[in-house]
């Protein structure tokens, strides 16, 4: 097989993968498709909340004997619930495993791809590999630093302002730009805003008009727990999940409030901004949290870039200007020197409705 | 001839005609190809200064009988230093001339194309329209209101910044987007800055790197001529034309010391913010400027979108952000709603270096 090929099919593994995010965590989004006479037997990604395997899903299809599988993953080698899918490869009759990444899980890494070469397989490792690791990359980073990968969202005139003087911020951006905000939402795994963004504007956070069954959870940076529980979040925590972040001093009416009406409450260490940034997305990422998608507000966002923790940035410019006296859409920074600026990459670029939307991953300072 | 292949030798035609933006003020720059059977025999394009005209140009480098002349302009009809287009039309034994646009200019106004049906010639008009009002807009804004066409750049960090708190603004954007501001500079007859860039930046204002020979005025809009002559402007002035635009009651010893310098100065009202933008451009349109490129500081940009002044505004957006300590990109525009906030249609869009390029078109209130 040409390594063209090769690159194709996995490719098209990994597009399958993507199908996962947001719905998998704390496992990681894995597609497969398998192969045989250049023809696609059949395809599988990793299933809501992780089971079954992608490799799985896409063997019980087809009879794969003399097949390739392309698995955007290095397959598990451990026994859970379910056999390892290295062996469930095996006993397939499968004879070509190719594969994209090596899964840093410490219960696998490495071990899948040699359960696969001892029972004589042909293994082919890190085709595609930057793709693949860029589409896990909640996954990694979770497993990397014990935090999810964290996105940024911000929707903003050309000057840089989310609102007039008057606080006025509703329909900067297009319906198109809305509706996109809602794709992303749900290609994470959680979304998160500040206590500021909580009190000022009562969203409600869920995805909305994509004929989503499935949904984020929805979190809240709220030291002093000072949110209204009459509110949106409050009034639909048993539908789906709300998660409030808050200081270990926060008060006890409180919290009772919040777990009456449903809600999960983590504890977490501050400082004089709020929630110390590292330590939250810690306890997120130890509940399984591996994609984040923050939007805002704007005291929360400067936090999380002051602390170099934004791995993604999405800007939507809306095609307006409101001047000076508007509300800027990052607060302070404490920044004297342009070197010390927060630095990011362009990795996308769109127009999107009226508006545009620009993606900029994260440099090294 | 098919509507598609007049279309395509106007799209050159007008390709052409904008070699001449920046150099031709205040005639309009103005493209003419010689087709016959199919092929072009001669092109041109209106000459620094604005003479000779694109069709004397074309017309002097073939025998050009029995050929179709392709104008992004109607032909001029009125006799000046030179013949009448028309007519140099009409005696190359041209029998076709397809043409984009009617000159609004009071002598012209269809008297050109009258001509030319009047010697026998087949007239077609209105092809590739849009495109050549889009090329002409400085000319046709200054014939129709007396003013240039407005153009603002702005270049920010994603937050819309242009400095840090302590002033440190050098290299936000890549050496890429330097660069296309300076062949920005060279399609304007002129560029302006507010007396406050002036004075922070000692900025030259000139096209560099770019071979040019040719330079856009210089104009500072500067009420109380508070500008050191002895900065870069002031001590060019004599290679390069300088205009100062200032109050009536600006002190004679400035404006001694200016004139001395080889600068022009141009007299105009004051409101509370400094000069009244609409008398400043009309100042300039009589002057001739028909394309004037504002290259800020915020507080000029501000009055100038306030007045409803700014036809285009291109963003350079660098991918670093600073925060809200730092210095917007444009200062106050007074306003309370949303609605009243100046609205702009995305016309361009693109990666430069490491920046976007985005360009917006002014839409009415
Ligand atoms: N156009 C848009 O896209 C958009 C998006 C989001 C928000 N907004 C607007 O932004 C405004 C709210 O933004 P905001 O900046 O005032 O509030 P915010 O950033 O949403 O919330 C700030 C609050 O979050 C809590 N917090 C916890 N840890 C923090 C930390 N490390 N750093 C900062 N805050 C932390 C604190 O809550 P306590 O005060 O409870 O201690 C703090 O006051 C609203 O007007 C909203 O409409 C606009
Ligand atoms: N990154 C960039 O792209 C960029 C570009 C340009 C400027 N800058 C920075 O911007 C800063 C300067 O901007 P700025 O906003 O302070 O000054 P500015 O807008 O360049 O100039 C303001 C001054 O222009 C004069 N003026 C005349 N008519 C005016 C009107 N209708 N409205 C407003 N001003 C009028 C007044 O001069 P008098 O005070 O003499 O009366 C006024 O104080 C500098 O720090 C510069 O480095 C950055």
């Amino acid at each position: 097989m040409s390594p063209e090929r090769d690159s194709h099919f996995m490719r098209h593994a990994i597009g399958l993968a993507a199908r996962g995010l947001g719905r998998v965590w704390p496992n990681p989004a894995v597609g497969c498709v398998l192969v045989r006479d250049g023809r696609v037997l059949a395809r599988g990604w990793t299933q809501p909340g992780g089971r079954p395997h992608a490799e799985a899903v896409a063997l019980a299809k087809c009879d794969a004997r003399g097949a390739t599988a392309y698995v955007s993953l290095e397959p598990c080698a451990h026994h859970g619930l379910t056999p390892p899918c290295a062996k469930t490869l095996v006993d397939s009759g499968v004879v070509r495993v190719v594969t994209a990444l090596t899964d840093p899980d410490s219960r696998v890494a490495g071990r899948g791809h040699a359960m696969l070469r001892a029972a004589g397989l042909d293994v082919v490792e890190n085709v595609e590999a930057q793709a693949a690791r860029t589409l896990n990359a909640g996954f990694l980073m979770r497993l990397a630093q014990g935090r999810p990968w964290v996105t940024l969202k911000l929707a903003l005139t050309l000057d840089g302002r989310i609102a007039t003087v008057t606080g006025e911020s509703r329909w900067i951006t297009s319906p198109e730009a809305r509706r996109m905000v809602h794709a992303l939402r749900a290609r994470h795994d959680a979304v998160l805003v500040g206590a500021g963004t909580a009190r000022a504007d009562n969203p409600d956070l869920r995805v909305r008009d994509l004929g989503m069954m499935h949904q984020p959870v929805r979190i809240v940076a709220a030291p002093r727990l000072d949110i209204d529980t009459q509110g949106r979040l409050g009034q639909s925590a048993r539908e789906v999940p709300v998660w409030l972040v808050h200081a270990s001093n926060a008060p006890e009416d409180a919290r009772q409030r919040w777990r009456d009406a449903g809600a999960e409450l983590l504890d977490c260490g501050t400082n004089s901004d709020g929630l110390v940034p590292d330590q939250m997305l810690q306890v997120l990422g130890q509940r399984g949290i591996t994609r984040l998608f923050c939007e805002g507000g704007g005291h929360l966002g400067a936090s999380l870039l002051r602390a170099e923790l934004v791995d993604e940035l999405i800007v939507f410019s809306a095609g307006k200007v409101i001047g000076s006296e508007g509300r800027p859409g990052l607060a302070q920074l404490g920044l004297t020197q342009l070197v010390d600026a927060p630095h990011f990459k362009l990795t996308a670029l769109q127009q999107i409705g009226d508006d545009i939307a620009h993606i900029w991953s994260r440099q090294p300072q």
